[in-house]
């Protein structure tokens, strides 16, 4: 069965991009069915908010006034602290004991917001995956933020299997469908995470390779993903056929090292945090913008197809479905989700 | 009770007019809840899938490519014949057996699509309904294609029980509401057909009408609506007084042939097929437009009733009401649907 | 819980204004999830009948003709008179007994059309609350409308609540936050009705009242609420400080009398029938012109907060809230309205 509603909770996921929390402007989500509301307390931390503020329900986001580690609501101007203790009612000097607010753990790194939605006394800021990329200086990147009104498991199954870059993906960053769908692939999995490699050997290059590089003919192209929920890891490019690609000597070429955020929000709709790091021809803005807006449009055929496949499910829910060679990754996924949410596995 | 869910699938619909299915082009429909992508084959014929992929449940329709008599799924390039046979599986070289989507008899008959949505074995297309207007050249044809957000039996109700033209209609092709609620009226009803015919002596010609003819004076009107579940006749027209429209000697003053194809798409919306031939002042490129024009004008008044009834149905779905002497029609018309639906009957 | 459907129809609720109701025009209305159209019969007196057709559900207000006492149904042409019964049956001679639909008692004062959804025989005129500001020629006034997509137990607490004047309209009417936190506040309780008496002594006059008047410097103010079901009624103003405003002598500076009505709708939408009449600097265009803009830019901060927090309640309904100090006016009204709803008591 594709749709199903398993969002587990006790998970490091994206809440937000560092840049889209401004200080003074406090930001609405909803992760795992939970409203949050994000601010920047007076150092610059982030808070993690439920909200809805105790007294009428208001949400924080909406309006609320971020004044020094406080939080103000918007309707009756009630105070909260950073983690969630009411600190001022108006009109009455008392606040009754134990009057808060729901908070959650928030870990600023690698230039994300991380949010454990989950039970707090597991949330371990150690778990939270790396991706040392956005602060490497050998390497560049941009970044996107969408909402996408599909399950969260549609889009790491479209992640976990390439072989659609051919059909959803001709017009962009697709290539030859017939080369994808023959690509050499092996799929591991390892406790939580599952690794899919796949090697195109010999290949023409994709439009967007060619803007990156003057290759001499067909390349060698690899694509290298690495899942844990809440986190893809696309580490794909391509050089020159036979010059190192298959064997360890990446150096020259075209490298792309692509972070993907999904986090899911409803059961019917998820954010989703791309980055794309390269590290070749740094410091361009032309080719800067031209790769970002490149990635844009492939994101969007995405989201449209994903939209297209939700909608259509919704119909039908209950309905089975046939898999095929190519979803080993993607089922593999499923089945850690699957169990992380049951409790019967914890993620590193 | 004026809001059921009866959608009985053993009847020819009609899917799309001829023209509206292009070659190369999929086109998505939804024919009593059922999701439909029609498209024509190598050789021009039209085939009818389900529009879910087995595979991850993608729309076909949705930015499918037709090549020749298949359709490729948009999403992982699985591809289809037009029986529905998964006949390629991409990244890997074996199709398993009874790969399949379901398929659809479909028929193209006097300029129109016609699809059985209901038990394979029964399609017989003898029992297509038809319209030789759409072929016979001493008719002309103008067509118009709407979806209506209300309940497809609502469609039939109006168009059993023209006594809405004199309020609905007023401003168009209505005429005087009182000729009309005057007129002499006779139902009947043989298996699944209902038949009403309404002459409407000595009155005033519509505006409509005076476009088409110039009349001496007050004319003889009639309105003979032929009803089968799917398909509704409507020959109307008018001729000088006393000059032959009650006695079989129908060749002067304004004839039109309407044809109104009522699909149920759910249970709160229809597609709404008409076609309005005439035998009249034909190759008036000028007329015709008139009369197109027209003809929207009139079909869009009653899109607005049926959607604020719809709407004003749904607030309390069980509630009763009371029927008219002019319902009878209609009420044929709805014992025959039930009937259908229940299996009791069949579409002749 | 904050969130609750108690709709009672034994009350008086504003429709409409007088002025929305114009000769001719049918006005449709949805009150306590009861569907109304309302129009003016021959001799200009409201008339309110239930908005659907007994024949095939229109409803009338959606194209429905006036026609001195009737209202003509805009689908088939069924004739109804301001009491509901069926007078005409097009096509027929004989409208069957009892062919009606349900009216209701409506009574047109102080420029409001009222109505009674409930129990007709209950229905006493007697009962409307008074609000002779509309007619005296010592006031002028000003109306908005609006829809607001909440509950409008939601719109009671807000208007019995006032502190959130320092958050909410802190750009408009607000003032001073703490100035009105700290005010000296007295709610008292009587039948069906609530008084809430707050005086704010000695603080700055916000930028609508320094508009209104020349003040030498900080005001005494006060605000005054009488709440009945359907209706508030705000009493509110200031005056030089020390010049007579907790003293019974109340004659210059600024007075305003606010009246809000407060219709449920549906159970998630509610009317919002809005006036501000004052007895200062009568007859300015400019001023009324300002004064009007300012009422409804502060409205419309209004509509804000509580369609964001009807929003966030939806999410999980039955969730329990903590209440303050200042929140004694809206349980009381709370209260008295959950009375009215199981008929414990009874409007005055």
């Amino acid at each position: 069965m594709l749709l199903r509603n398993l969002m587990p909770r006790n998970v490091w996921y994206v809440a937000a991009w560092s840049s889209q929390l401004v200080a003074g402007e406090p930001l609405g989500r909803r992760i795992c069915g939970q409203s949050l509301v994000l601010y920047r307390a007076g150092d610059g931390s982030p808070a993690a908010l439920e909200d809805r503020c105790i007294h009428r329900g208001m949400p924080l986001s909406n309006g609320g006034e971020v004044d020094g580690d406080l939080i103000r609501c918007p309707y009756h101007g009630l105070e909260f602290d950073a983690s969630g203790v009411c600190v001022r009612m108006p009109g009455q000097q008392h606040v009754p004991d134990a009057t808060r607010i729901r908070s959650f753990r928030v870990v600023e790194r690698d230039a994300m917001i991380w949010v454990w939605p989950g039970d707090q006394t597991l949330a371990d800021p150690e778990g939270i995956p790396k991706h040392p990329h956005h602060t490497d200086p050998d390497w560049q990147w941009t970044s996107i933020f969408l909402e996408i009104a599909c399950n969260w498991e549609m889009l790491n199954d479209n992640l976990l299997d390439l072989t659609h870059l051919g059909y959803v993906h001709k017009r962009t960053i697709g290539g030859d469908p017939n080369a994808h769908a023959g690509a050499e692939m092996k799929t591991t999995q390892t406790g939580n995470s599952v690794h899919v490699r796949r090697w195109i050997p010999n290949s023409e290059p994709p439009p967007h390779y060619k803007a990156g590089h003057a290759f001499a003919g067909k390349i060698d192209r690899w694509q290298e993903i690495d899942f844990v929920p809440g986190l893809l890891r696309l580490y794909t490019g391509g050089m020159d056929v036979g010059t190192g690609a298959y064997d360890g000597r990446r150096t020259g070429g075209v490298q792309f090292m692509g972070m993907h955020g999904v986090t899911p929000s409803t059961a019917t709709s998820c954010y989703y945090f791309f980055s794309q790091a390269r590290n070749f021809r740094l410091h361009e803005p032309d080719l800067e913008a031209k790769l970002h807006d490149n990635a844009l449009a492939t994101l969007l055929e995405d989201k449209s197809v994903l939209e297209a496949q939700q909608a259509r499910l919704l119909e039908e829910p209950g309905r089975g479905n046939i898999d095929m060679r190519t979803d080993a990754g993607g089922l593999h996924a499923r089945r850690i989700i699957e169990r992380l949410y049951q409790g019967t596995i914890f993620p590193s």
